[in-house]
C-alpha cells in the first residue's frame, strides 16, 4: 500500500488509528484527525478517554448478556417488564433497535453471534445452555426468535427451535413483510411472497 | 432530539464522542463504539491515547504553518527543495494532496483559512504579513496561488495578488480545466469554458 508522508508522526499515528475503524478510509481518517486538532485539548482528552473507559469498565448482564454498567442490566432488573417472554437476538445493537420501538416489554437473550461453521462458530460457542436454563426455570411462556434470515440465522433459529421445542414454551418469530412506506414494486419476491402467505385480518 | 437509552452510561458517552465528529451520526457512532468493545484493551488504549498525544504534541512550522513534529517542517528544512517558489494553500490537507502528486518541489505557505467576512475572518486573521516577509526576503521568484474558486477563495487570491504585485515576484495560479478521465458532457460550463480559454500547445 502506498503510504503518504503526513509530515508529522503524531498525525500519522492518529490517522492509522481512525482508519482502523470499519468503514473509515485514510482520507476520512485524516479529516477526522485534523478536526480533533481544532478542538480544545480537554475535549480531545475526553474523546480519547471515553473509549478507554468504555473498554475497561464495560460489563455484560449475567442474565441476558446485554451490555450494562452493572452485573444485571436495566431491562432484566426492571420489575415492570414481562418476565414470561424472552426475545432472542444476535447482537447488542438488535436489543437497542427493538427497545427503540417502545413496543416490547419482555426480556432479551443476546447470543453475541450466530451458528456459522464457515467462521468456526458452533452451538457450543453461543450462550444457548444459558437460554435453555432460563426457559426451563418456569416463568417463561414464549420465546421470540428475532435472528436474521441469512443462512446462518435460519440455521441458528432451527437449532434453537429443536432445543426448546421439548420445553413446552411457545416459540415464535418476528413477522417478515413489506416495510411501511415501501413500494410493492421494489420489494424482493421472497419478502413479497411471505407477506402474502402470512396475511392477517385487516385491523383499523 | 430523541435520545436513545444505551443501557450503559459508558457506551452512551463513547457514542456521544464518536457522533461529535463531522459526518458521523449516532448509528455509525454506535457501530464504531461496539467495534472497539471487541478489540483487545491495549489496542483501545493506543486508539484513545493517539488523539490525546496528537493534540498535546502537535507543532506548526514556524515558516510555513504546516503541521510538524519540529519547529521547522520537513519540507522547509529539506535543502533539496526549490526555495524560489512558494505555493499558497488554505489548509494542511491541501499540502498533503499536492505532496501526494510528487510533482512539486517548492515550498508552501498554509493560510489556515481564507478571507470570509461572513465568518468574521479578515486579512488580519491570516498569516499574510508572514507571507509578504518571506516573499520580500529575496530568494523567492514565484508565488503560486492554489486557493479554492469559491467567492471567499477568489477574494483571498485577489487580496494576495494586490499585496504581492509590488514585490516583483511572478504570481501564478494553478490550472483549472477538465479533469483527466472526465467526460466533457458532464463538466460544468464554467470549467469547460475556462479549459478552452486556457488551452495550450499539445505536448506528447
Amino acid at each position: 500500500m502506498f503510504r503518504q508522508n503526513y509530515s508529522s508522526v503524531l498525525l500519522e499515528k492518529a490517522v492509522d488509528e481512525f482508519s482502523s475503524l470499519p468503514g473509515i478510509g485514510r482520507k476520512s481518517a485524516l479529516r477526522l484527525a485534523l478536526h480533533l486538532l481544532k478542538q480544545p485539548q480537554e475535549n480531545v482528552e475526553r474523546f480519547g478517554n471515553s473509549f478507554i473507559a468504555l473498554r475497561k469498565g464495560v460489563k455484560y448482564c449475567n442474565v441476558c448478556n446485554m451490555i450494562s454498567d452493572e452485573n444485571i442490566c436495566s431491562v432484566c432488573s426492571d420489575s415492570s417488564r414481562d418476565r414470561s417472554i424472552i426475545c432472542v437476538v444476535e447482537s447488542i445493537r438488535d436489543v437497542l433497535s427493538i427497545e427503540n420501538t417502545g413496543q416490547y416489554r419482555g426480556l432479551y437473550h443476546v447470543l453475541g453471534g450466530i451458528i456459522s461453521p464457515m467462521d468456526g462458530v458452533g452451538p457450543g460457542d453461543l450462550p444457548i445452555k444459558e437460554l435453555t436454563e432460563r426457559v426451563v426455570s418456569g416463568e417463561v411462556k414464549e420465546v421470540i426468535l428475532a435472528l436474521s434470515t441469512s443462512m446462518e440465522g435460519e440455521t441458528t433459529s432451527f437449532y434453537l427451535y429443536k432445543k426448546l421445542s421439548g420445553t413446552g414454551v411457545q416459540i415464535t418469530t418476528i413477522a417478515r413483510g413489506v416495510g411501511f412506506g415501501d413500494d410493492l414494486e421494489y420489494t424482493d419476491e421472497l419478502t413479497l411472497g411471505k407477506s402474502i402467505e402470512n396475511r392477517h385480518l385487516f385491523k383499523f
